[in-house]
């Protein structure tokens, strides 16, 4: 019988349900020998974390992060509150003894991640964020196939992550709902919210990037306040795009909106290589475009495999071959993969140490944007 | 709170498998008026039902499905062991007054079909058939849209469902796992397991079928039975297709094969109107094609619609626009409409009388197919 | 320097200029030993086929084909008139002693059919049927690869051919540009005219069709009359649908139809085999579809074939590898191949009698769905 | 009957073929005043004009193109010779009072281009340059749809030209066949050759640009001499990326490469506006993606435009509805165009001028990607 582990959630938005959903479905696709159990969901309010620990099953509420991270009975801290929270709940929570999982991004910035990993370091704390598209089983078969050697030197990587939700000028700044576009919670735009997903996707599948050209723009310089009821000011970027040249040598386009009609997630990436190139896009998640520079002239092309084999990374645990999975599954294994992490005694990635990686880039982005200039990512 | 519903579940398979966690989802993403409480799984043996009672928390295992129908505290029986077993299991469960979902297809023939439907309408117990496919979104969008009239005067009906499982002389026949090539378990092939579930959405989306001329083959004759370890004859179909003429006046084809190589379970719909037409396909069940001939001749096209917005059908239950759902989530909406339609006093379809119009095609097709004339449905 | 040829047009419609565009071209882009020479076109109307003749740099005029015919000049017979003259003319010209190439379908039958092969024969002239779809380049490679082996043991083919000009009721019967939709003119609708290709390729590619099981429809029984202005009855099929046996053992559905709202020329194939499947599609011409059954279970997936390489077939003679072609290319090379056979002694395929299989097929497919009995093609 | 318009071709490469068949072709699609005249083909080499000159029908052959120039029986002079070579030919011809059709790109650099501007200006003659993607009818139709403001405001324009024919390192460098990657004669590498045609559709679309940041990169930085047989020092850029502000506020990105394993020649471009996106490929050059932001939510979707109707661009020239055109045809509308203005007296575009605002943007990228600064288009 798997032992229990106690989980303590701090928030319930979005990411507290797709979290949550994950801690619920793990044990009854994978085969573990821990389980995570949900002790304590926490909110400032407890009129909003009660029917949220009703319908999901928490065992209680705390409306005090600190006096959560206190509890003996609680073994892991899981950081779904906005991003400018991030730093103080997961240094207290290390401080604490527990295991901490955050949701992305890590920070609000470079230097403040890094006293975040060294926290964790220090108090020696199992630690993950929460890159969900890495366990995106296409995704991990890029990965499979790359760490291959399949692809050759490599020479280009390119990634794009469009929506198109913040178009209309009516869409309010602040707020509970709406901290995104709020800068001061949200540290930046759709840099630190899109950008972030794609950058840690490319460090994984093809290593460090050097230097970055980055442009940003913020379409709309003005929306309703959500509490204010006044016009104010945007401060976060709408857009995002970069120039990037990787370690390995290859070049790199990035791009990320909340302007693109017609796109809600479309996180796209390719990476072309001297004997093969593969694509991937969120829009068709179950999907890996493959090209192979082998065999018969006249018989290659893109192939489109569906990612629904039980030879797929995370594929025999679900249904049977041609039955898709969706966007939540990323969350079950990624816990599953930290739940035989810890049965193991590794540490699964990517960890606060390698989420830093994405905040200094991320920086360097920002800063060249401003300058005009190229920047190294350190 | 919601008010329990107390589940008895017959069977451990696959099918076992979906339902179960939709039982343990739907509370989580609907809002409903009744839960589902999972007290008992019951199998032949308890050794293989225990560990799936374990995994998924019900709460008892009964080793005789005679037992589980008379216990006080079942208010549901789910059926689903082989086709073989429905009949006698959904009667004696209507006369213990118990509601009935029942795996499809409904029966082993029309006949038996009718003796079912009997036996739930007597006893007015609440029943369904878990044509699931019915609550892709997508599917479920383009019956939206045909209800509406968009389509116009309807010309054809096409609908494949191709799999490539069984192309290998060595995939034995019979015993547990494999009872679907068994004839004396599944009653027939493809035509009973594939087609039944084209021929339900068909009936819903285009009504009716008056005729059909049918073709069934079995291309491989012999097989090693999986109990016997000796050469049995296999007696279902491997493939079945046949023309059909609706009521409405318009053509159609089916097809069903397990020896299409590169398909897995590619079950595609295409209906045409005189002012519209759709298409779907399960390999990419979250998203619909819809072609409408109006407005300016030069912007015509199909769209593809990614099914992932708040108006879709059940959507606004899941994630944001563009994170796509899978498989697993047709039978959540499924015992979703069931719990709605307890508490709303209404049946949702497909009762058992809607599942005994779809054993009647395929006894007509089977016939057809033997005879080689044209056969009415009914 | 390539040897003239000279070519006598019969006909201006449609495919007197596809054919005719393709003796123009054939040789800017193929290195023949013959050329063709715009001698002569003929029509009933001089002031119709002048203007013709003028755009396109015909020499002459004919107003009878019966004087075209007996012309010493003129060595090969291009009939591009409606179906009912197809029987005559060629005959006349065989008698004559002139190669023949003559549009499809061959004839208004299977006898009819039979009596121009065995005129072709008699005479001893090089013959051949414009049943250009076998020269795009994706569906010839299609055929390489089926008759290499890849595919293995055939089970399944499957054809339609869908368009959807007729679905307004004021669309008019008869006359010149309408005879498509006179019985007396075309002989039969869809069958003929769309399934007839439909019907060529699959022979082609997969071998004699033993048994047919076929079903047609008429959906606008009455039309405005083109030239009575009066309403008519229309004659033709509409719509035709039928499934077949091949001789190899392999089970197929074939439709066709001119009321599939949103599709122009949809004429799409697929092939399923033991070790592999091949599917095309004429709305993209330049692609094939390819999935082979092999190598690494995680990375098969169903290419797409861009066919613009040096390597397939016809495509060294046009641009550079990703520029594609279009449908007036097939005519040019089923031209180059007539040419090529010439000057090598051979008779490129589809001849006369190659083309009759099809009429054999029709004829089957049109009596059954009278009868409502399958029927055998011959 | 329309009049002559005598040309005279310079070079027989390639673009001379792509050319040359747009003549050829042009009056059997197109009903024009004009008609050109295959008059002269020049080449320093008499041994190789010739084949050409009695493949394609030329009447005479010329060595030197100051002879052709000076011919009184020429009245258009087609570049069709390196790069390196247009301004000289292409002013000298001006001077001679030519019209002066001219490939891609224009000139060397910004300032040869605007001598060239000058050059046909002062001397009032007709002219224009091949950047034939304007004609390919889905490209036009975006044209269409951006100027009827369908798209409102615009937010991002996305470009990419990606091949993968120089990643082997034994493709050599210079000699007549692989001028591309010398250079002295092609002025830059995929910057010049691609990104040009990108550029030029993207200011036709989308307006002006006014900055820019490049990066560019040599991945093969030697290789063996065509002509000297030696390794040789390649000065070309293999690939060019760039971050683009246009003068309408929008942002974009462009990227070529021919590094880019899998794709041939995949010329992208994405266009989002308020109301609406369009995406096209050239790979399938028949299809636009259209996505419209209106009408019932539900429905929304990217539609895939089949550019062969009747009201498209350009195709009531061609075949029927479905029936797909291909690369060529690009230029037989082009001249097509350019013969409708000289009959009305109008000048159709690109004009030189047009195309001296591309070299202006490839000058701006270059000078970019070595200061690694932000540049100006001008």
């Amino acid at each position: 019988m798997a032992k229990p582990l106690n989980v303590g959630m701090i928030g319930y938005g979005f990411m507290g349900k797709a979290h949550t959903n994950a801690y619920c479905q793990v044990n009854h696709f994978f085969d573990l020998a821990y389980r995570p159990v949900l002790k304590a969901v926490c909110a400032r309010s407890a009129d909003k974390a009660k029917p949220f620990a009703d319908q999901w099953g928490y065992e209680s509420v705390e409306t005090d992060w600190r006096k959560l991270i206190q509890r003996k009975d609680i073994d892991l801290i899981d950081i779904c509150t906005p991003n400018n929270t991030h730093a103080e709940i997961a240094i207290a929570a290390a401080q604490a003894g527990k295991m901490i999982l955050c949701e992305k991004p890590l920070a609000m910035s470079g230097p403040e991640g890094l006293k975040m990993v060294e926290a964790v370091e220090k108090a020696g704390v199992a630690n993950m964020v929460w890159y969900n598209y890495r366990r995106v089983p296409a995704v991990t078969l890029a990965k499979q196939i790359i760490d291959q050697g399949t692809l050759g030197h490599i020479f280009h990587y390119r990634a794009k992550f469009l929506q198109d939700w913040t178009i209309s000028s009516q869409v309010p700044v602040g707020g509970q709902a709406l901290w995104r576009l709020d800068s001061s919670v949200a540290g930046s735009g759709v840099t630190g919210d899109l950008l972030a997903h794609c950058i840690d996707t490319a460090l994984w599948l093809n290593g460090p990037i050097d230097t970055v050209s980055g442009m940003t723009e913020t379409f709309i310089k003005e929306r309703p306040g959500a509490l204010s009821g006044q016009p104010e000011q945007v401060r976060i970027d709408d857009a995002s795009a970069f120039l990037a040249r990787f370690a390995n040598g290859s070049l790199a386009t990035f791009e990320a909106t909340r302007y693109a009609r017609g796109h809600k997630a479309l996180y796209t990436f390719e990476i072309n290589g001297e004997n093969g190139s593969i694509a991937w896009d969120l829009h068709d998640l179950h999907r890996l475009q493959f090209f192979e520079y082998s065999g018969d002239g006249r018989l290659r092309g893109w192939r489109s495999i569906h990612v629904t084999e039980k030879e797929h990374p995370y594929m025999e645990n679900w249904w049977v071959p041609g039955l898709q999975i969706g966007y939540e599954h990323t969350f079950i294994h990624q816990i599953a993969d930290f739940l035989r992490g810890l049965a193991e005694n590794t540490q699964p990635e990517p960890t606060f140490k390698d989420a830093l990686k994405t905040e200094k880039v991320i920086d360097a982005v920002l800063i060249s944007a401003k300058t005009g200039s190229w920047m190294r990512c350190e």
